[in-house]
């Protein structure tokens, strides 16, 4: 069974206390169980791993290397300046899948920058828990079928420009 | 049974021929089958408007007020230029789902820049065909339970800042 | 009797249904039978043109060549994009007014750029259905005693710079 | 009888020696006198005020506070630097009107931004004396009917985004 | 006999009547003639399409995929925004050369922004009617002889960086 | 018989052994050749200069002054900063041709800046050694039959703005 | 007894009637009586000058040097543009202390830039009426010990870079 | 007795030893100990923590949640990064005080922003080891009358923009 | 004999007492004079006027029109920011030079603009005290011989592009 | 008797000929002429040396390192782009004064930058032939009596910041 | 003997499996131990020290004030971002030598910042493992005889401008 | 034995001389020695050649294509603005590394942005005379063990994106 490492960063430790006109009420654990169960359902593993901590999340991808299909990440606001995570996800030879509650794009301007967009397959955005679901689906069809061409080895960017 | 009107901009017509690298070999045929499924399974209609010309997707975003719960809105080139489709979007009171089979934000830069982002629920990108089936996964829950905060009425700003 | 052309561009159909809180609650029909009851009382037919594509617009500013005095112009969104449009204002030899019904300088800033204002004797902007009365009234005076200095032959930019 | 003050800034009273290709030939009390009479025939009481003198045009604008329905605006050049005129304007709970002789989107680009807009309900541009008439003209119609959403007091920012 | 489709963009149409101090006082229909005959003394089937309306150039570039080797193209004013031209000609397999009558470098600023040159093999701008037998010669020699480096295959970018 | 000056800037001197990839295998002498041979055909003198060093590019523009009809420039790399090369062309009264063996456009940002453009008549780029036999046609036609509206000196800017 | 001068700027005299939910709505004489109060509790003179007349601050800022020992500076909207006033306060050899009623940073871009702050020992701001207080009391610190690294003279740079 | 946090963030350990010209010479120890005394007399409890750990930080952010009424934050260098740390602060819902002991304003461009400012009442800058003292006065006074327009919750925006 | 009026802007008065090291330590009231006595030799009335107000300048440049030959500016520091001082000058039909102390280009960045050299014949900067005279030798050639290429009237521009 | 260096660069030696509606029609032996003779009734040998050559201006400005007091320097186009330049003249240790004919700030944008003005004594800009007198007069008098604040060594900034 | 500390940042634990094709395919380790060897033979002591964690790094730095001569820095990817360890090292009062494997100047637009630069005595780039060598032997050399101006002290600017 | 050419840019020629405290009191003699002498170590002859003209160094360029196996390139001013150079390196087959005596990113801004870092295989800057030796260690490394990856051929961007 293939096994999926979810990863969440900074303050969403607070999902259901903060801001819940933004980001909704249930907790980071409702959304995490959402997405344990979705992967059963498609025969995934899925772990989760949340850190307010970048040197740790680093240390999660790195981990990850060897021992995990894909990431789903939800990097927080390290989304849009850690280029160190970048780095470390250009590392990972599998699928990456990036993870928003609410839509950046419509947020404000350091929102609309992602350091992670320019070595993931795909993201998603914007619906809040329902998100986790649908990243592991996709997690899962990517896995089976390959991407849009073929795999994510030739249509993931190694480096950006 | 609610219906949601898929949208797909110029140039769509060409998938399956047009560069495969980036966009698969499915045909955009392929695609909206799969959609339509996903909305059968899911107790959606949907149905299809593909065209090259602004002012006729213009037209469908006119009609669905009151005809259509969802719009799922792939304006492929548009979406990085066109004003007027923004517009007619915010004019629309149902959710918006944006939807690309690329990753926009790992291609060249004038595709990191979306007029349809901020006046939609959420987005999906880079999945390939799957997106199509993620697209109205996430129409079905939002019209379900309401976006994030409950509601896109609230959680879409009308007016981007 | 002068002959104006009113013209509004995409989705100004929606006027009366779409944000009242910006647009008014008036429709588009309002304010053309305000503007040609405007241009009766002032010696002036005043015909009116809606479409929300881009390239009808042209073609009527392309008739409107020899057959109109003066273009009264409402762009909707392509304000702020359309330089095909830019180059067939360029190419009519009559008055050429600018309307908007909010105060887009007031509003986001994609709103703040015109590529009609560089070719036009000047711009109304802000008041509702006020400003096509104000435009119609505008053109009259400027047919009857020539632009602020002298005529628009000189006072309109051929090039924007 | 509502009042209305026309403020005048600085240069203004060379008007019909400076640069007569620009700004015409009539003089500043040529379109005084067309203002006055276009309230006359519209039941408003039009006061002007001229100065060259930032500090007295705000203390113009302090005292319009209680005193003045509706304030019409042409700034001259302190249009696109004086921020405290635009804080004297917000504060200001009537009507206000930007007008300018020329059209300054079509001339040099310091012209193009204006501190006015993002306070005034609306603007008229570009219709040389004329101008005052139609600024006139649509105090009347917005102190009769509200402006296009009912009202300045929720159609103007309070606050420039 | 190999075909080469001459696409004219919007305004095109007015050639001969808009502005002879920019763009001569030659018609459309004397460029094509030329470029006609230029093609019959270089073996090359040339057909014109002319249209105001994006998304009838977009399908005349579709329509070309397989019935044409060549694109000869004078976008107007959307050459500086399609970005739909732009993918549409990155899809076309054939030789494509941007032609412009006037020399857009030397005009306004908006004008120095081509994005159909990314998708080009090479652009002739700024000889007037001449450009368009100079580019039937050119696509005649790109034909017979490859591009620069053997062809366009590899000389043209498939997407701009 | 009217003489054409044949400009060659920096590190042309290596054509035929410099990234043929880029800008094929002819060297400059065979480029010469074309360029020369198309001249007899067409009754034009053409003459052809090469050096490194920019001032001696200068000294050639100075003395083509009143000894060529035309210029043909491909000034390589200086082409992107030269403001002397320029200013020494806005000083020559004859034609002036801009020529690139590949498409600036559509390599390096640095390429896509011309200080030559705001001072010629046209440009011919990306289509290789071609290109000297297009650029000599288009002088035979310029010197012929004046450029788009009836001569370079109306039709060139004598200064950029 | 020290001297300081406490210098309020353009629209401050309108505090406690603008804007309220920005400024609160206490008056500037509110503000001036604590400030006072607050300077007697210190060993402090403290006098107040109010203008709306950017002049007449210079001078005040002029006839401050060898009379005071110190400014507190609420310069207003002039805090964003008046390099006059910067100039003033450069040639000025006390304690200079910027001081703000609402918090600049938060708000419009604009109010983001403070012209006083190169010239500044400190900045007081979003503190409401309570800034006034704290104003004093930094400066009666100031005056007794010095800034933080032993004196104005070197801390605070002459010029800005 | 209300909590007050004190947080400190990175090299701030090293006061009194990094370049006291800059930052003066008492140590942090001086400056909390200062802090402390002014919040005794002042009823309140002040609590201090430095760490150079950014998740450390974001820890002791969301551990104030509920047990601290306000927040002092002098954030060294993220100050100016930390979209994590504006995330944290923005989802506590106390007084929360921006704190620099040299005036970032007046020294390098990549101080002269603040991700905390927008989600801070008001900032103390530019008074060394003074700062502390007056920051806790701040607190004690809003804690007490509410900020400038009654109280933080609608004076600070949750939202930058 | 022509009169040519020397005007000095804000904070000119404090020359020899501000900041010597970089505006020397002569009095206005010394410049002045050293002017004036080259004007005498040169057969030209030099009158000054020194103001801090902007409103003040202006009128003085009013007053100008018709009773002075040429204006010699050191506008101080609204050289950078008056554009209603670049208003009044375009206005005035005599030479204009523009004068500075010390050399703004090699100072802080805000000090490169100057809103006075678009309407000026020349300036002169750097030289100190030297530089009034420096001036008025300049204006007693420029109104002897007419300006470099004739005169004022075409070799200023009007308008800044 | 001191030695002044008069050095012109690219393009100088077309005066008189070159764009006499900009630069004039007297030619550089004349500016030479005048610049020589105003050097002799002050007591100056000046030298003149130009080149289109910016290698040979560099070698010319080493050679005076200890054999000229002084130069003024009219670098033609390389003004605006020769860091060369900058750093040849920031190891010239006597006085240094920049010279052009026209006035480069109310030209095109790409001459409103220098880089010989920082490490200039002063500059002297838009009086033609004129400007030669000014500027050897300009030289005797630093050279007799220091620059504005006692010395060039001190005045003028080594590194440009 | 000296003590040099080598500084490595996030990710640099994975080399000799990460992205080859640009880090080269030895590990960390190899580095380490031909630095550590070069030190040997010059005389200095190695001590390396590699975390992902900013804070750890931060915490290095601290602790070689007073223990170590030397630092040589290979930051990672927080070359780009992290002010903090700007701050740290500009508070060490040793030498500084940045160094990188690969070349950021030829790769990614945020490669090419570098915060570490202002508080560098220079940096090494682009040589892989070779350059852990070089810096060693850099930095023996800069202890030996000082720096280029005689050492570090006044050559590594204190503060970036 | 291998030819290394070590090129000197405009200026060096001065070195010991010119600003002894950014460039040290070594002469350019005593470099090119201590490069020369570490060549012999390491096997390698070491020419010098240092112009002050941009034409002899890109004639150097060229003549080493074939007749040296590396280029150590201290380009001066010109590393900045050169794109001949960038132009004529890139067509070099043999080893690049940039130099630098001083730490350009230390600098003033114009030393930030080098056109020869992107055709080069790494540089070393910051070290001064001590540069050389480095430079010419780094040489022989990599002729001996090929770049980071396997050698420059793959490893040097042919082509700066």
């Amino acid at each position: 069974m293939s096994r999926v490492l979810l990863l969440s960063g900074p303050n969403l430790g607070l999902l259901g206390q903060r801001q819940p006109e933004i980001y909704g009420d249930e907790t980071l654990a409702d959304h995490v169980r959402a997405a344990t169960e979705a992967g059963r359902r498609l025969g995934l593993e899925v772990d989760h791993f949340q850190s307010d901590d970048e040197a740790r999340l680093l240390a999660a991808v790195h981990d990850a290397r060897g021992n995990a299909a894909a990431l789903v990440v939800n990097a927080g606001a390290l989304t849009h300046t850690s280029w160190s995570l970048h780095d470390a996800l250009a590392a990972f030879d599998g699928v990456v899948v990036e993870l928003h509650l609410s839509n950046p794009a419509a947020r404000e301007p350091f929102r609309h920058t992602s350091v992670v967009a320019p070595v993931a397959n795909g993201s998603i955005a914007g619906f809040g828990g329902l998100g986790y679901e649908l990243a592991i689906e996709a997690v899962a069809r990517l896995l089976d079928v390959g991407g849009p061409a073929g795999g994510r080895g030739t249509s993931r960017p190694e480096e950006e420009r």
